[in-house]
Parts: C-alpha cells; structure tokens; sequence
C-alpha cells in the first residue's frame, strides 16, 4: 500500500509522454497510440491497454523475449461531425518491465481494455538464507 | 462518399483540440477527458464516447435542449509499474451539431464505447413543391 503514493504523478509523467507521443504522430498518416498500464500482480506482470471500439479479430500478440509487440485495427465510423477518435490501425511495442516466462502470455478483452498477464520469471521470494546460517 | 475526404484532417484536428484539453488538465487534480464523436445517422445524431473500463453503474447521462452532459468513473489499478491511462470521475458536456428531440437519447454501451443516439428534430426531407407547383 505504501509503495502507491507516487502512483498519481507517476501517472500523469506517463500520461504525458504518451500525449507527446500522440501529438507527433498526428502530423503523420501513421497509427494510434492506445494507452497503456503496466500492472505487478504479484506472480505475474499485466499489461493494460485501451482498445474501445477495435475489431477483436483484428488484435494480435508477439512475444520476443524482452518486448512485446500489440497489434489491431479499429473501424473509422462514416459521416462523422466531430471527430476526435483516432481510428485505423495501431501497433505498440513494449519492453517487459521485468523478466517473464516465455510465452506466457494471456490475454483477455473485456470492457474495450485488453488485458495480458505474463507469468513472472523470479516470483519474489523472501531469501533468509544469510540470517538462517550459523 | 464524396464527404468523407475531409474526414481524417478534421479528425486530427479535433483529436489535436482533445489532446490539448487533456494536456492542460495534465497540471490539475481534475478528471480525464474521453475521446468523442459525433456521427450524422441521417434521422439521427450519434454521440460516440471511448469510455473503456469505466464501470457501466457509473455512467450517468443529462440532457437539457442544447447541451448533454457524460459522466462517469474508472477505478484505477493498484500496484502500477508504468501508467498512462487516465482514471477517476470524467464529465464532458456537448453542444448538439443539430437540434434534436427533447429527452430522446438512447445509450448503448458496447466494447468500451458509449453510443447515445438522439433523434433529429428536422429530419431532411427532398421538398420538390416549387417544381411540382404548376
């Protein structure tokens, strides 16, 4: 519980970084940017992404070690007014914030957020080994 | 079809607007602002909301003539590593493009995305009197 207090800055860095990374590719003809969370769930690592609205035939998952690499499509809707939704087609790469078992990826859709947990490499583990000694 | 050229320039320059929405409220402790659409369904008026994760009970819907007003909450994950997607209460209020029928909204929401369609209160109509009138 003591470790969330910098969760809301740390937040907004991030939220940030992502907007700057939106912005730049607005000049382009290039793909969205869904924003993503990475979550420790104890045994495991999750990635949480924003994908409302994207064809779920559409998402596609490749693990290579050290990233993961999302990929997907969402339909532009016809006749738009006002349009601030981004549409098309979107890849993100990731780089694991920690090591995790290969392929070991699942994911769930549910609510326009993809979720995918990827077991943890070396659960933590309190080591008291060097106190157990004589 | 032939209207549809402009649409992604005045899709960036909305999604341009958003995002400078979204970083000007970066520096307060305020809410998030969730992309939108509105969308020309001949008799009706979509509103398209991106509201992935945002819990269903949350969302809460206010119209009066001119304006409607979206509000909702998304609870934000515990133990976040790296954070970029928005959480907590949301309240966005719309100027109607088009005059509708008082209190006709009907909301739907479906794979994080929050369709409200409003009826038009003049439908177009092919009014072919002059050249009927003898």
């Amino acid at each position: 519980m003591e470790e969330g207090h910098n969760e809301p800055v740390l937040a907004r860095l991030h939220h940030l970084m992502a907007l700057r990374e939106q912005v730049e590719t607005l000049g382009q003809t290039g793909p969205w940017v869904p924003a993503a969370d990475w979550r420790d769930a104890d045994t495991h690592l999750e990635l949480l992404l924003d994908v409302p609205g994207v064809d779920p035939e559409s998402l596609a998952l490749h693990e290579d070690g050290q990233q993961v690499t999302v990929s997907g499509e969402r339909p532009g809707p016809a006749q738009l007014l006002r349009a601030e939704r981004p549409s098309g087609p979107f890849s993100r790469t990731f780089t694991f914030p920690e090591a995790v078992c290969p392929n070991s990826g699942q994911a769930h859709l549910g609510g326009g957020v993809l979720t995918v947990r990827f077991e943890k490499k070396c659960p933590t583990i309190d080591v008291e080994s060097e106190e157990a000694a004589p």
